[in-house]
């Protein structure tokens, strides 16, 4: 993110689907489990982004499970389900999302082997070191592999897509709720989060 | 694009094709709903290009949809459209349309997840550094998800090219009057050009 | 093309393969449409080329047909076919035509949308950057339509070569009188070859 | 590893889920004959990992049977089917594990000729030399080698997997017994450990 | 080749091999029109090879046919065929006439287009430019067109096996002539081998 | 290999394995004519390995049957066999001897046109030049003769293994005799081991 731009620049439409989009963002996030409560969301536009929505930062973890995961996944794809719950179809503003929800899906299932694979690591680790660097890379499996590894990404992302898509369209008031308050006041705070959506949210490292 | 060049080095042919593409793009783009107003056609070329056809700049803008991108390559495709529908067959003139819509279409299939394949990103991300600078790409899916790339991909520009089609079928008559204007002054602006086509082009940011 | 070299470095068989060969190439540009007259033909040899055959230069064109391009390419193959119908089979004289007909057919298909795949650009466009130079490329299409692409390709140069083949053979007698005229006189100029072939060749740009 | 760090960062979870991961790998590691003794056991965390299980070094062996190779990769995996028969599912603290069980798996495969796929060793052996190093690598089999491969790499890991799964299943109260030591006492030396298992561990050199 | 060495560094064993080996190639040669005659054949090591057999060299010739090609690649066969018919397998001594069959081969079948493939050129042809050199190369043509290239090399050399193993076979006795005379001599000029095999060669260019 | 390194290093397991390891390797070489005479085999440990078995030297040959190069591999894989008979299974200590023979076979196939295949060579010779270098190469063939590749490369060493396989379970008690004097005396020349396998091994050179 840049630096804070003043938000009448986007225009009024712009500003509405970006409210819309952060608010589904917030949305999933407080409603599954296994995710940092989300601290801020804001439609004020840093550099790239048309808005943001922060979770309190994880501590030091090294052990998530693929609960976890799914939750993260589902979270990214929060934004991207209200856009088209609303208006019916997505803009670019949510592929910065998609990316990352992507790559988190194939580390899932090439790295940590948490798809039905199983326990296997695939890799592009036949490193080349060239003049001290690395410069080339080999997949490690065949061709076959791959096709195997595409269908389970796309299990994940469609797993998370649906948690995320249920979420919003069953709890649409709220998505109007959070979505108002945004274009009014642009950030919402913690706090004021929990009063809308009418819970606290715990953390999942306090216990 | 160069410098202007005189059209008398255009030969009448040539002159009469380069009108009748501009004049298809220029229709397409103010015939579809998404697209920023024509500003401006002309045929004085510019360095390589025989022509060309001005939108009014886009703001900076984040957020485009689905329905803004077909609309954009419908645009690109309306030079090709025009020249087979009005000589029978395409020239080399179309090949940089061509590849931009092409590029285009790819984008949105494999960057912004806005095809039946769903909200996966696709990328040739496993980028390695050499020196500080990337050297290779490595396709992050299987010969069997590159097939059904192409295949959406294909989907794509059919679809666009099938609405572009229509419209400069449809709207001959239109096409014909831009043409013919063309060729007399070879060089339309926006006042003009609504006067043509007889209505006036809303921008799609100013509400 | 390297200085000219005195023909009787060529064997006479030499000779009268090489000038069967020019005059092919000139008897089929003559005979289709689309194609710059043939200024000049000469079996005097330049560096590699054991002869060659000149049209008249273009003039700066951006806008080329398939229609041209499919004469371009019978063009480029009228010597091969004039050897294979004359001894039997082809040289290797004429591979060079055989590259360039292909590199053309490819790009007829690949970057000019001007095969029944449609007007798709198919490209090897993934540049990698390297020290501000390109050092790698990576087809953007899958093995599946790198096949499909294949087979037009193929399309091209075996419908070029059936119409450059009907010409020599239709018209084996003009053949026959332009190889004896290069055999007798080296080089033939484009008011002997009009009176030869019996017509005036007219430029498609002048109209 | 890196430096020792006081385990109160790691949270009570955390620190219940480590120790039950160091717990699986001691437990299958001295219930397979063919593994070097286990002499330490600990929860303290060390850079990035959450725990450690130590193993009596081996003597510098060139000579290891396909049988001692299961064992070590069943070992591996005793942490990550730990985790799974506790918590019911795995965490990503598992997976430096994993990448090391499929590395030896394939290893196993590829080069000790140690599958079904008898004893041809392939490789990425087609090394190339650049400016003295080496630059690129090619696989020197084939797609359909590849796949195999892939698939007898499967089948090891489902083997190993298997049998480190029975064991912790079939052991389960011991699994409990040395987690609950490594939850008092953070670290747990060899003496001790096999007081819990109720055996002295043979060295597998010592003969 | 290097400098001579004396033949009795080769045992008689081998020195038996390479006299069937050369006699194999100079009587192939001779016994297709097509080739260049042979001038001196010679089992006097040069270098790595056991023996050599020389032909006229070809003038500068721009101009070979598929039939000239095929007399080459037979004629390059013709050592390995002599030793299979004699010793009843080959030796590594043919393998870089094996190599120089296989090359023209591929170069027949994707250079020249002298094959049922047609008058299409497949190349390796996208190369890229690195600091000024190529660094790279990519074929132009699917792996489904690869399939069929080498189908129709391994049709050329069948071909070219064939007709050299019917000759050596066939004029058996001839063989048995040359190679005696090899053994004695070491060194057999034109004007031995052509009082030998009972007739004059004639020069393919001078007609 | 490196210095010698005492056996005692050795375990007493260790050596008993490298014994009938080396004994493998004997027993098959001196079983089978075309190879040369062995001359030393010893369990004193060079560098990485665990001892070695030497043959006479071969004189420079430039003429290998597919005779010759099958009983080297079968040689070489005798060690794995010897291990596989009397232990079981194999180990580690093979896996050179694996690659060695790996590497022979795909030669024997890709570069000296014996086997089925045929007298063609595949190469991955299209090399790129670099700075003088080469940095790439390319196969020349297509994936589906890259899996013929396969098959006669596994024909091949399965032949072998089949071949040394029934030399040592046939010989079984001349490769305990070996084997017995490799542990007691730790090396053995080559006129001890003509006495024990009762036999002198002729040179394939000296005729």
């Amino acid at each position: 993110m840049g630096p804070e731009r003043k938000s009448h620049i986007l225009s009024k439409k712009e500003k509405e689907i970006a409210a819309y989009h952060e608010a589904g963002h917030a949305l999933v996030y407080s409603s599954i489990p296994g995710t940092e409560p989300v601290r801020k969301i804001s439609i004020i536009s840093r550099g790239m982004a048309g808005g943001y929505t922060l979770q309190v930062p994880s501590e030091e973890n090294r052990m998530r499970t693929k609960t976890q995961f799914m939750a993260e996944i589902a979270g990214l794809l929060g934004g991207y389900c209200a856009e088209r719950l609303i208006f019916g179809e997505m803009t670019t503003g949510a592929s910065n999302d998609l990316a990352r929800a992507s790559e988190l899906a194939r580390r899932l299932v090439k790295e940590y082997g948490m798809s039905p694979l199983g326990p296997i690591v695939f890799g592009d680790t036949n490193e080349m070191v060239f003049l001290g660097r690395e410069i080339s890379e080999q997949r490690n499996y065949s061709e076959k592999v791959a096709a195997e590894i595409d269908k389970e990404v796309e299990q994940v992302i469609k797993s998370a897509e649906k948690t995320a898509s249920e979420i919003v369209k069953r709890r649409k008031s709220l998505l109007e709720k959070i979505t108002k308050t945004l274009i009014e006041k642009e950030t919402i705070e913690r706090e004021e989060f929990e009063k809308i959506i009418g819970k606290k949210q715990p953390s999942i490292y306090k216990e």
